[in-house]
């Protein structure tokens, strides 16, 4: 875990991995408590691989088409309720792993998105104002898609789940750290150059409204991933010839107060 | 583990859970040669609740339109390559739990489907032909579905993961055990009267061909469940008004070899 000033300190002997049980379990809480305490030791993570912040999410939920002027960019109508689609679960990998382009790929593409970690079961919530209780944390999240396989047929999934699809990281930060989760800036750029720049203020559905939606038809459980929809600024709505991604390319996002990450594009 | 013959062994002196660990670990060879060495207690399971017979699959991949007859009762145009979307993997659950109509639901609908378990992972699989080398075994799927929400935006996957929405099971063949995948019988009741009666030769894409299509675009690991679309007899493929599920109904379903389910439906 990092602390607000930078410092890595060791969890384990709280627990084997973040994870839906630990969640569950008021980890955070006893997180922030054992640190109070200096009961964490330090780690020392230079030239450590940076995993996931969470470990095997149960379910990877994600909003299609949740930034306006997305939905402009690419010619579509606004939703008039959340669109829903799922990645595999196991496409999540660590905010420094390489983002691999599936063989063949003619249009991997990128989507900086701020990912919704849930903290406790939420079974149709009642309302959307106590949503957000059912928050654990928030989480930088690269919802990578490849477009001629995501609209080679009717379902969107197929271009949604190739391997590492998902980078995710560096910190899940816990909901209490984060005052307004439809205030945060988010940007991405490629090879240094900005590509996405835009706020969640742009969400047309907040998180509290998305996730009370969801669990109208779902059940969402502690350590499950939401990612909420990407802003405009894709390679999809640039201009022919579309600049998609290359091997060697390299793709920085950050979201404010979250985090930044960094990966190198590969050939799979 | 329930042996051809009816009885049922414990399987906890080899494994905690039939897992994709244990499926990667040579889990079904190793149960057939303590079967054959008389190692395998055997289990009573008299008024015991049945689990399905995989616990945790990583991902459950769903072939939508796969039966010829199917896509001609929906209007469809037959697909020229697999369709995919997903489901949630926490809606499997045993094949004799509840069937839960979502709350406000009007339109839950069954969906008997060969279920395909993997058990090596593939990865960009070289041809159709070594695909089922990567079936660890079949099972009984229920692939059951909120048609309203399915189709309420244009991405499926909204009304085809709400809480208990994959029964599985009973039993986990062995690919061993099954001569030919696309010659199973497979059949769907509700209240008694048969709604589903076809057979794995109509699927627009055979087990081998999807297992093969799908390495192309994911990996599938050990303990993945695939279910690989319906046949002709679903309710929204009847006349209106369409006999969709409600409270109390009973469906029972099953195909060749590998058992039957039978599960109440009951509101959420």
């Amino acid at each position: 875990m990092r602390a607000g000033d930078g410092t890595t300190y060791e969890l384990g002997g709280l627990t084997a991995d973040i994870d839906g049980g630990f969640l569950a379990a008021d980890g955070i809480a006893r997180t922030a408590a054992a640190l109070v305490a200096g009961e964490l030791p330090r780690a020392d993570v230079q030239g450590v691989r940076v995993g996931a912040p969470i470990a095997q999410p149960g379910k990877v939920v994600c909003i299609g088409m949740n930034y306006r002027r997305h939905a402009e960019e690419t010619g579509a109508t606004p939703p008039t309720e959340p669109v829903v689609f799922m990645k595999a679960p196991d496409v999540v990998v660590g905010p420094a792993d390489y983002v691999l382009i599936p063989r063949g790929s003619v249009s991997t593409d990128w989507e900086v998105e701020l990912g919704v970690v849930i903290g406790r079961t939420a079974r149709y919530l009642e309302s959307v104002e106590e949503a957000l209780e059912y928050v654990a944390g928030y989480v930088v999240s690269n919802d990578v898609s490849e477009r001629e396989l995501q609209f080679r047929t009717a379902q969107w999934d197929k271009g949604k789940s190739c391997e590492n699809f998902n980078p995710l990281g560096p910190a899940l930060v816990p909901a209490s750290e984060v005052p307004d989760p439809q205030d945060l800036g988010l940007r991405l750029w490629i090879n240094g150059e900005k590509k996405q720049d835009s706020s969640t203020k742009d969400m047309i559905f907040g998180v509290a409204e998305i996730v009370h939606h969801l669990s109208q038809v779902m059940v969402l459980r502690p350590g499950d991933l939401i990612n909420t929809g990407t802003p405009e600024g894709v390679a999809l709505g640039q201009p022919d010839p579309k600049p998609y991604l290359r091997d060697g390319d390299v793709i920085e996002l950050e979201i404010d107060g979250l985090g930044r990450q960094r990966q190198t594009a590969r050939q799979a």
